[in-house]
């Protein structure tokens, strides 16, 4: 970062570009971490969401790691900036083993995951091919949301279990509650998270019956992570999101609007004032084209709306998108009135899902409360 | 483009990334190349889409333009390529004005929208600054989707236009039928078409009525532009997707499955047997959140899936995603049965939308039927 990239006011950004309250995400960074401390569990908070390595220095507990990653180009970037401890946490591709190798040689303690016989096969031929054990974790499936063995079949988990242990990579087990993002209520959220601690642990002990060494039992999602009443038996959580927030999240309960850190500003373009339309720069590809909140109990459409310091206009959306062009309006039946935005004001949009969000932006302008401009430029990476 | 970066065969690419098959492609141009031949109109391809250098040199008539783009960002990087008939169509913010001003005085000429008093006099107050002038269009909003002056509001129409006329920056009207994506027959497509180049034309004719000159009549979306049985008064179509085409265009009939040019490339990296369920790792990351053909008769999902030539699995959709893993089923009630994929199967995935889809990759893999590996790699930019 050069004073050179720096902005006088947030009129002086391009729009659209991403933005990052820095204060926030240090709260939320500190809630999570605090809870953690509390239950005495790791946190390998899940780099997917930030995929910047400034951000990634804040949330992680040491500058070597632990974290987790979603993709290798990730595991590439983090290890160039000296992160040692890392998790890719989606089940591998034979195909992905060797990059995962040369990563491992060069120093960085990458684990992998598997969920099948056949997938811990392919690792085992490698491991022999290679020289060099993988370590493993194997994928529960702990609510039926996307892979993982069924926590009930421990003849497969044990089988899986034995393979990777001949080839000296068997490192324990992880799950993930993804469907404690669609819980209603808190409560629902608490229930989920000893789901997926029961799940990993009970797991985690049938392998060790079947006297096999189990040393990680990792489980996570940010919603589970926050409500979890008790973590026996777990030795790390993931969560990623928690870092940003987002509306999503605001939704479930988990953090409130005044959590969220990342939001997209956009100025003002147009205005339909027969449909109450104000038109934006920011479309789709600015926010993503993610809904998450259509099925919550109130739809923010593409976003809420807040103004260029980011106090929240009452029931003004972000309500449609075209590619590079959006449409704000408020709330249907919204007793609200449409603000008074001449051509050129700058707003901000809480996006719905941080994740899909920020990877339509190459970089966050960091800004803090308080200060007119921008404070930091903090680049992101993509691809795979 | 190196002799490095080609693949003998497309199970050497690492996976989720974008395919383009340009056979495909160069048929979807030469198509409506035709057409417009036929009409009488130049044909102003919009570069949103590809949004790379190599595939706006094969869909352009000419290295010089003309051709449409979306951000300031497009603008600045096929100018750098030699492209100088350049229409940004989207409503310009007058803080942008001083980069399109700059492009201008490099020679580009670089038009501009405007669809309000507000914004014609921001722009002639900036020429006024600058002392020269920014040719601009006028948006017309023939069809209630987005931005534009509403077509049977002459008094407004005329007094933009004269204020853009004494600022030696009036060119004309633009119009852009994006509701033409919600029709449900090809005649419908054409009633829009005709009710999008009634609505410019109009215009036009009012602007001129009232002194004014008037040269440029720009209409366009890729599905009209395919089915306009007339476009009489028109000067010049754009159209964007149909370089490439999707599901959401094979949907309305614009084209078949078999136009589709881009696909995401993924691999198998596991099995849900018991719930019918392939594991592959593209997800929305690779896909983008886009569900374009849900409002469709015939609901595509995240995607139509193919074997790694491109030929269809019937009946077989990327049903959902997560960040960085996709669940692939056969569609619901199908009397297909699904395909034995082992781990490691390549895939190639067509997408709801190429716009948003495309826009998640940094490049194209180019391939040819026949031919079994990479024979190009053409990079994308993105940004703003």
């Amino acid at each position: 970062m050069t004073a050179a990239t720096l902005t006088p006011t947030l009129d002086d950004l391009e729009t659209p570009c991403l933005l990052l309250d820095e204060s926030r995400m240090m709260r939320n960074i500190q809630r999570l971490g605090a809870l953690m401390a509390e239950h005495g569990v790791q946190l390998r908070p899940h780099l997917k969401t930030p995929k910047s390595v400034e951000v990634a220095r804040r949330v992680m507990s040491s500058p070597q790691g632990p974290a987790a990653v979603s993709t290798l180009q990730e595991a590439e970037q983090f290890a160039a900036a000296g992160v040692t401890d890392l998790l890719y946490a989606v089940g591998v591709a034979p195909g992905k083993l060797a990059r995962v190798e040369a990563l491992r040689k060069r120093g960085v303690d990458l684990t992998v995951v598997v969920d099948s016989l056949e997938a811990a096969r392919a690792l085992a031929a490698h491991v022999q091919m290679a020289g060099a054990a993988i370590p493993a974790l194997i994928e529960i499936d702990c609510d039926g949301h996307r892979a993982g063995v069924q926590p009930g079949n421990a003849e497969q988990l044990v089988a899986i279990a034995r393979v990777l242990h001949e080839a000296h990579s068997l490192r324990g087990v992880m799950t993930h509650a993804g469907e404690s993002y669609a819980c209603r209520s808190v409560e629902a959220i608490a229930d989920m998270a000893e789901q997926e601690r029961a799940a990993a642990v009970s797991c985690a002990e049938t392998i060790r019956g079947a006297g096999l060494l189990c040393p990680v039992v990792s489980v996570g999602s940010t919603p589970t992570a926050h409500f979890a009443r008790n973590l026996e038996g777990v030795t790390e959580v993931r969560a990623g999101v928690y870092v940003f927030f987002d509306l999503v999240m605001a939704g479930l309960g988990v953090c409130t609007v005044d959590d969220i850190a990342a939001s997209v500003l956009t100025t003002v373009i147009g205005h339909q004032p027969d449909k109450g339309w104000i038109l934006v720069d920011a479309g789709w590809m600015a926010m993503s084209r993610d809904r998450g909140t259509a099925k919550q109990a109130v739809d923010q459409l593409y976003g809420v709306v807040c103004d260029v310091q980011g106090r929240i206009y009452p029931d003004l959306l972000l309500a449609e998108t075209n590619q590079e062009q959006g449409i704000v309006k408020l709330r249907a039946a919204s007793g609200a009135s449409l603000p008074d935005l001449p051509l050129g004001t700058k707003l901000r949009i809480l996006p719905n899902h941080a994740c899909a969000t920020c990877a339509q932006h190459d970089a966050y302008e960091v800004v803090q409360p308080g200060v007119p401009g921008v404070v930091a430029h903090w680049e992101r990476f993509r691809g795979w």
